[in-house]
């Protein structure tokens, strides 16, 4: 097929994109009003409410094909987008593992969309202030600064590259050219507790869901090392290549974190890779206080945190960090011709942080964490952090305090999982019993937390990583989850 | 070890990251003015200047410890980040493939940070934003909407999605359990032009670079179906299992089209995967006059495409579609227990986002793409995408009209591959010449190109994904190219 590309010199105009820049000035500044009056008025509204059908149904329309004001299309976000948020910006959100966000992390997201530069390399600033932004990382794990590392779209991905560069060190380097389909299996091991992003990583690697064991956990779910060692030796006994052990964190389940200078010195004494699965409790290393819960994690091979969950960075950024930076490097580098780096000009400049991961092209993610950090600083995040830990804990005191609430898992660092259990019942009634009760909370706007389940048992459970929420906020959830359970029972 | 998990009573303050609300009012709109101010003149400025070492210096402090107010951080910005930007908002950046972003879009950004939804799932209006952003891109590509979808990092995740399902099709589901190591090797096939990151996705997914086929092309740039089958059947017969055609929408080097309704049919014959790589030129499909170039695409199995090149959306957003919906889920799909979706309450409404890609988390990248679209509608996306093609013609007019440049390329869509070559000479001195004729180019902050290598010609590239290129910036781009080239000769 012979295909004749249409001559366009009618199209030699000058249209492009701009606005008339008076209108967007006065745009902008009705924007940021919204979005500060919104902010600052955030409790008078409820958490969450459902957008009705005529929004969904406006949310269906087709592709617009002609051009409306910039004010018409800001009127639409105002009415159809922005009154049906999730409700992470509100001080009682504590559903699943989600930041709050800061002020500054959205200015600093306005300033980085409007310079749009590709952080995938080049001889910018954006670049300079992205390896900044991964040394301070590295200071709050306890890295070296020698570490490799990047800024990815949060703990999945993350996970995802600690991973792909355990996998890459294991065949020496030969699984990028080989593949793995002449390769005897390698297993790696986590916690019965760890993530599922652990299995979405292993799946997609091509290691295959079922050479990822989990291993029991203790009465405080946290992983049992004479239980992986010995699904260790079955595994080589049965001719399968161990290559890598998990360690856990803070579990998305209870907040526990795993043993980690135990299996640190574990998997140094095996010869496997540690990786270290920090998206929701790593950056408590911030606080000298919790660091002694996470001593071992500076021993880690790779570590995967969240930089939007409890740094309360605006969605989305996390960070993936290998302490053998060569390896991180060597695990995805890839200079085509169209890509040589110059020693002068714009290609000049520090390695390319498209060389650590799978982007090539990259937003400028870091400026929102280097401008929350420089404004906030390391000592007030570690306060606000062990705020939320002590939230937990009063939580926690309240529901022991409480005849008709239960705890369900010993409150680990900034997870507290319960249930409504006025009575002694059946686990099929109480599950019942608490999803309503969940439904009920959520749909009063009040509050929101989310549920999980433990062994047999369905939990209610409040995550604490929300630096706007109060010890009223934490009374206000038992008294609701209280009056809801009186009106259920 | 038993860790003792600290009683933290005394740190139930009520601090929290926020700031004063007037102050952060004030802020805010000095940093819309400084943007607009930015944006409106970005002409009087260099296209790219790189940052001098105090500024480096700076930007390797350790990590900050106390806080600081706003005003300074931001005015910290001002003086080493924004002067040190890519200049892809200036109207003479033509370097690699990049965008020139949307006032609009980083508005979008600041009011969806603002927001600071995770777009994983839940029944809120964003993932209904996204869903409706989805179903426009599927129009733009001639997909039907019941197609499967998601936003993503960009081409090379984008490509990596497509390519996981591809597998995930052709183990029949088993590569997640099982993973590879117990499979017949799987072939990949594309051009010799494909682009890195198809590379780089086939390498991470476990299949081995040395199965990824290189077809040679035609001397349009354009792959050889008669080589394809070729290899093809040498596979085959060699024991291999080919399982994915990939064809590009615009190749890297020199923006050439495959055949792609011829590929399609191929693929078809051979009952194989056809995934389109149309980060490059995907979106050229929005115009009639450009879409004849692209029939067939509509048919691939899977489409990467960006909405930060040619739709000029600010970094970061590309975008995976999956003609089969079903496919694209079970290859990512994953549900433990605190991920159970309920009939009501916020874990109701649509199918969630994370359940067709690597992410859990996902930020609310689709607000920009859908502002930007509304705003300025796909007729006008259009004719700015036609006008770049016409510069691209253009530039080309005036390379064949000068005696001393030459196109070393045939210009198929929007970049312009060319020398500067004053009289026969060897290879090595003109690639010597043209790689200093380039450095001071980008040197002189006038304007930004950037290089590759075709055979054994090194090439200057110009590459017209630029929304704000007058056709003076294509004029001006020969005479800068000319004049350097005689101070050089």
């Amino acid at each position: 097929m012979e295909t004749v590309i249409p001559d366009l010199e009618d199209a030699l105009h000058d249209e492009n994109l701009d606005p008339d820049w008076d209108s967007a000035r006065r745009l902008g500044h009705q924007m940021v009003d919204a979005a500060i009056d919104y902010l600052a008025t955030i409790e008078e509204r409820p958490v969450w409410q459902p957008p009705p059908p005529e929004v969904i149904a406006r949310l269906s329309a087709t592709l617009p094909q002609e051009p409306q004001p910039a004010e018409q299309v800001f009127a639409d976000f105002r009415r159809d987008v922005l009154p049906y948020n999730q409700g992470t910006v509100h001080p009682r959100y504590w559903g699943w593992v989600k930041g709050s966000g800061t002020v500054i992390g959205a200015f600093a997201d306005f300033l980085a969309a409007t310079m749009n530069p590709n952080v995938g390399g080049l001889n910018i600033a954006p670049v300079y202030v992205e390896y900044q932004v991964l040394d301070w990382l590295k200071e709050i794990v306890g890295y070296p600064r020698e570490a490799g590392g990047l800024l990815v779209s949060g703990g999945s991905e993350a996970n995802f590259v600690g991973l792909a560069v355990a996998r890459h060190a294991h065949t020496q380097g030969r699984d990028r050219e080989e593949g793995l389909t002449s390769h005897r299996p390698l297993v790696a091991y986590m916690s019965s507790e760890g993530h599922s992003s652990l299995q979405k990583a292993v799946e997609i690697l091509g290691l295959g869901n079922r050479y990822l064991r989990r291993v029991p956990v203790d009465e405080n779910y946290r992983i049992r090392i004479d239980e992986l060692e010995k699904m260790i030796n079955a595994d080589r006994n049965a001719g399968l290549q161990p290559f890598c052990v998990i360690g856990n964190a803070g579990t998305v389940n209870t907040g526990a974190i795993d043993p980690l200078s135990d299996l640190a010195d574990f998997a140094q004494e095996q010869g496997l890779w540690f990786h270290v699965d920090g998206a929701i409790g790593a950056v408590a290393n911030l606080s000298p206080r919790l660091r002694p819960l996470l001593v071992g994690m500076e021993r880690a091979d790779s570590i995967g945190l969240d930089a939007h969950k409890w740094l309360h960075i605006n969605y989305q950024v996390g960070c993936s960090l290998v302490r053998d930076r060569e390896l991180q490097r060597s695990t995805f580098r890839l200079i085509p011709p169209y890509l040589e780096r110059p020693t002068r000009g714009i290609g000049a400049g520090p390695e390319w942080p498209s060389e650590y991961g799978l982007q090539l092209s990259r937003g400028f993610m870091a400026l929102k964490v280097w401008m929350s950090l420089k404004e906030h600083g390391a000592k007030k995040y570690a306060r606000v952090i062990e705020k939320n830990v002590a939230q937990a804990q009063y939580l926690e005191q309240l529901i022991e305090a409480s005849p008709r609430l239960k705890l369900l898992a010993p409150v680990s660092l900034n997870i507290v999982c319960f249930r409504y259990q006025p009575e002694e019942s059946s686990e099929e009634k109480l599950k019942a019993l608490n999803q309503e009760l969940l439904l009920r909370l959520q749909e009063s706007g009040q509050a929101i937390i989310s549920s999980t389940t433990l062994g047999e048992k369905f939990a209610l459970r409040a995550c604490f990583t929300n630096h706007r929420t109060r010890k009223k906020d934490v009374e206000l959830l038992v008294d609701l989850v209280e009056k809801i359970g009186r009106d259920l029972a």
